[in-house]
């Protein structure tokens, strides 16, 4: 089969390889229908992911087709068309038991990781994938949602809601203010009403990503590069601060922007993938009862969001800006790279040809 | 009457000054029977809290006998015996009414902030203390509990329960991790087992310390100097961590060595009053899905201790290691600031002499 | 002043009374703009609550305007256009420190219950009426708020979602069964969004309230008259039951409903005001993992749901039905009495001649 | 093999039946070491529990060590000494997913209930029993915890700790009160500890159980046939009621005893298995602010009990009254069923002869 393989930093290839097969009897063989890239793959391209060696498919999102299963696999079936988690969870070990899924200690190196697909396992940009722990890791998709609304479903609507509104603890009547309106930032933005948030403000450098962002649910928008921005997002409280933040960029300087809106006795949710430490002014915040969380997906919220999306209530569908059949995979991975200039939120691979 | 006067930096003097009185209908005159000195109290002697002016009188702990209501006052009445909170809480402002009265904004030139005795308004280190709030502010104290395990009341054990114990979200069976024995970090200990903590391991540079907290309820203890500290503590894990870290010192190596502790999934609750950033390195952290919280304690929890130090379940008197009349109090600081020396955890200064 | 007096089973009127007084420093008197009429009143007015004795004013909701307040009031001021809670809390006692604030110790005969107006003490179906505890009890009313959409505050929307959402843990993408389409239903399948229900599924025997239902929310309707009522009710889930049942009637039939429809781990929410036992029948419940929840409105979430209201995302005007004048009482009452015939969910009775 | 087999009402038998065999990949057999007797099988014994059909082997309580695993087992291994868990759950149906294990909806007929064993397949008073979703269902067992320590955390003490001390919501400070002093309710009493219950309050018609009761935890202990009980209850709470009543008997009697003990605000657990309907007197408790939770244990917190057994810190060996091997087990069943007579609390039955 043909698949997105990794050479090291900056390479990789289109190239033939060979079909996964079963290797335990939980395990299922799933033929990829549609996938797409994420933020993080383009980390493991600049080779800042050392876990992932030459030789690795990536990918850790898609949507597909069962067409192998385990002996003791018994929620799916061979033909059922289902969402692919990047969250391999075993469903017995003591962190799956207390719904932990993003580190399950199951198998596979027994890693302690929820998430393996594309990073200590082969992924899914690729005609087909084994999926350890079927039962738990695939979702089956209803007939009305498509494909690339349920590949949406595999990381960035449940890390948006789970890791960015449940963890920061969104409440009814909330102020919430979201830094980074890309696609991570876009999810949290797109389901913090479930908790009955009342403002939700995207904040972010690009004008036209905070335009997108009404269309996802932002009541208001903020500049973050324009003087007086964080007066602005204050302006939408009672001046004591947002009740929660949610970080959705990734680097020091918006996680200090974060901690500095959240008002006493609210959250700050970090979802951005950092690559540095950062500076907390605990001389400053130490009387301030905030809490900060952090984290990687558990997924357990993948079958509810989808119930949701197949309802209309979650605007999944709004997320694929750009199409592309499996053997232009390539020129997915430019377009998706250059997304501030192409506009990119995230780009749809399918196995036949858009047309 | 005679109170303990702040002069600025290093200047402290036990003076003359006028009596208070009641100033709104919600306030009480409570004569003081017995107060103690926290670490905060050194801190504002080293200049290091700007918002104390010379003039002031310190101290924020304290029990002592209402002799005067204001006549919105309806909870407690003049004679009654009283452990005096370190946080007022009008009781009505928006913190207050979800139970953040740590952030009170009541009056009191609306400061959003409940801890104000020794601080924005005079303190209990004083032959008598103006209490705002009274309602809200003070508790009857029963016979069968002594002063002196009353005033452990005002500060310590809600502060090490509330920012520690619960904000660290200890549940039963969990190994939580104490770093700094001091009075607060003594508290946390001797309240983990309120969550029903199955080992407690106190980590402190200080064997003197860590034999006291044993008294305390710490079931292990850690030298954290010693080479393989950290090995010693994950030893008494499942070697994934501690499931609560709970910082009581307030240095960015003590903070550092929390967040290094504590399993995927669990909490750093942070006590220590912090005087420096912290780096936080969210390039390993992201992933772990932990939460970091910080605060000023509520003191929601007062009268629930209260009633469990009536019943020998928290052993408040403990706390106590040296005795001081009011005419001392220059002493007791002196031996206070020189605790690790005088294996001093709580000085005691009472109306009546110390005999 | 002008006041509806009850004079005992069957009889009220509109009747001059003395002006109320500052009893209390906390007290205040607020001039009524306008109340309206809950089902409490009604059994009332049939002699069903013995603890409301002849002479009492009536009513516990209402919008005003503050004329007095007593030396410790902070929170609000003469002129101030306010809501009138129908929960008083004195914001210092057991309860009321925990959130509890339908059981308030405070005053007023120490009753250990919230509710007084109207019932312990004279209410607001006045032209003036005396407000314990101003603090808590009052809420200032933004000007984009019309008084008839604030007096939906005072009681029926905190209880429809406080009783009827929050005690019974609505979460995102769940199936909300709501018994009973009247004013406390309708709030409740009113708010019910506020915690992602993905269903909201009103239950009545009148298909006229069903069809106002959906005005508030309801997702889907069922007539409970009809065969198969209980199945078509099940078929909007997994087949397993419903997530949450709130029961909004008060008899035992729809209590036993609503028992009847929630799936092993749900809720049952209890709204309705009962007047006699139910049958609960644990030998096949016990092992159904269900909660029951019963209670009086502790109002705390009166300000976020004011500001709800005041963003238009909570339709509070459309309860408001019918229109009077205060001079018009009786007429309201009657109106209100005869609801199935009427379609009155709420009648409107203001200071100033409805025109 | 041997094994206790139900031949229909009154009917049991120590007979010769075919050793059981893996039948799914995620299948373990058990050898028997230990076993005991529920309340429950004497229910099924009597012919209240229809679901249980002639044939059956009974028991849902067991010590063993593994004899063979199917090829999907992962978690325990061929030799290992393990508790077997009451509840099955295959970890990855949707209740599974939210860890309501008591009613997995894994395969054995898709029952939906997590309690089969005994029950709805073959049980564990028997030389061999077959174990579904061994994973999940088997917990490895310390060389330091005794078999008759063990086999208490099958059952009883996660059920008074998850549907009693859990579902009761106890938290530190509270007055709990038990009602019925046998297995479970002294279950209960030996781990209300865990979160700080200040006053555990036993009560039961037998003195001799009481007195149990206090080596088991108990504070207070109350014989409810005397004249004023309800009084020496309400007398060690403030007057207003306990905070937390757990039902551990199953009569309509009793449960409303539960029911009339709890404070506004407070909850009532029903851990009792009940064969007839109750009365719940609404008319009285709209008011009350209560909460009444009931359910069949879902298991999820052996692991940590086992913990907590093993440190000493909650005293399971002492449920262990009398002891019998397998071929004596007739005599067991009469021991346990003239409880009130034999003073039994667990029986014991071992494969080797008791000694």
């Amino acid at each position: 089969m043909k698949a997105l393989v990794y050479g090291g930093p900056g390479l990789i290839s289109w190239s033939d390889v060979p079909a996964p097969v079963i290797r335990h009897p939980s395990d299922a063989i799933v033929r990829v229908d549609t996938t797409t890239i994420c933020g993080t793959d383009l980390h493991i391209l600049k080779g800042d992911v050392p876990a992932v060696e030459p030789g690795r498919i990536l990918g850790h999102e898609g949507v597909g087709t069962v067409t192998e299963v385990g002996s003791s696999v018994s929620n799916v079936n061979v033909g059922d068309r289902v969402i692919i988690s990047c969250i391999k969870s075993c469903g017995h070990c003591a962190n799956c038991r207390t719904g932990l899924y993003s580190h399950c200690l199951g198998e596979e190196g027994r890693s302690g990781i929820g998430w393996i697909f594309g990073h200590l396992i082969d992924g899914t940009q690729a005609e087909y994938v084994r999926v350890p722990y079927a039962d738990n890791s695939l979702h089956a998709l209803p007939e009305s949602v498509t494909d690339e609304q349920g590949v949406m479903l595999s990381d960035i609507l449940p890390t948006g809601f789970e890791i960015g509104v449940q963890a920061g603890h969104v409440t009814p009547g909330d102020v919430v203010a979201v830094i980074g309106a890309g696609p991570v930032g876009l999810a949290a933005i797109a389901t913090a009403g479930l908790y009955g948030a009342a403002t939700i403000v995207a904040i972010d450098l690009d004008e036209g990503r905070l335009n997108q962002a009404k269309d996802f649910g932002a009541t208001n928008v903020v500049v973050s590069g324009a003087a007086g921005w964080r007066e602005d997002v204050l302006a939408l409280t009672d001046g004591a601060g947002v009740d929660v933040a949610i970080e959705a960029v990734g680097t020091p300087q918006t996680f200090t922007m974060a901690v500095g809106l959240v008002r006493p006795g609210g959250h700050v949710a970090n979802v951005g993938v950092h690559g540095q430490p950062v500076s907390l002014n605990l001389a400053e915040l130490w009387i301030q009862n905030i809490t900060i969380s952090m984290g990687l997906v558990n997924a357990s919220t993948t079958p509810m969001l989808l119930k949701l999306v197949a309802q209309g209530k979650v605007p999944a569908g709004k997320f694929a800006t750009h199409h592309f059949s499996f053997d232009q995979i390539l020129g997915a991975y430019d377009t998706f790279s250059r997304a501030s200039e192409t506009k990119a939120l995230k780009v749809i691979i399918s196995r036949v040809s858009a047309t």
